[in-house]
């Protein structure tokens, strides 16, 4: 059934400006086409065998499933984690016009 | 390993009261069981060559892998904007009691 | 596309404390690596042919595609819910230092 280009990213960051500005310069670089600044949440989590808690800033970026490996592997170049939790997932379905939009603006631009 | 019928769909409105008008609407419909409203976000995107942000309340959608297409396409008609960001995806587990529940809710009903 | 182990469930809860302790429980028994505790939703949900609406915490929980099912078929044993809405989808690209983090996390421990 997955016969559309959709995909989406989830990630982290420690803060609201890390946030924007890491997805506007994945904006920049046309690699997705927009970012859901999902906001505040709580993470409980295991990191070097210690239970560990703290305040995130959530955000879903949407681009497309050709792009998304290169979301993926980008968006951990310019995290200011050394393990950030990045992981994305292709769409099954994708309003027309949606898929339009994250082709448009998502597609390779000639350097 | 997609042994199963679920399926969530991810879409922004531009306020509560239309997030809660078409969640109604799909549920009048049989074609979701549930709405989660996240709630408000932050969304920054390109659209037409042009760097935008703004606030969206934003809807995740809880259907069958059967009514997915359908929820998507009806959702497309009932958004106010022109170009929603409407997207889907098939999920590979559910618990028992949630499969079931998704699957009455949202199997097609005698017109 | 689906080359890698990760995988997310999501499931909304009666309050937060309820949220936290069960993802406490599924950190211990070393199902997941992390949850999100993405915050209050408005759910508006159908439950046996009464439309109805609530407030919950939603979660968003870590873990590899190999534990999946293990995590959804336990989470519904912790769940004070009857009937939780516990769904769950692997992902088809993960951060490599994201997917070494989840699997060491999730590795069946010797009982």
């Amino acid at each position: 059934m997955r016969n559309t280009g959709a995909a989406l990213v989830w990630c982290p960051f420690p803060d609201r400006e890390t946030a924007r500005a890491t997805a506007a310069r994945l904006l920049d670089e046309s690699l997705i086409a927009c970012a859901n600044i999902v906001g505040e949440i709580e993470s409980i989590f295991e990191w070097e065998g210690e239970r560990s808690s703290g305040t995130e800033i959530a955000v879903l970026l949407k681009t497309t499933s050709e792009r998304l490996e290169e979301v993926v592997s980008r968006l951990g170049e310019l995290h200011p984690y050394d393990t950030p939790a990045i992981v994305g997932w292709c769409c099954d379905q994708a309003y027309p016009a949606t898929l339009d939009w994250l082709m448009l603006q998502t597609r390779p631009t000639l350097q």
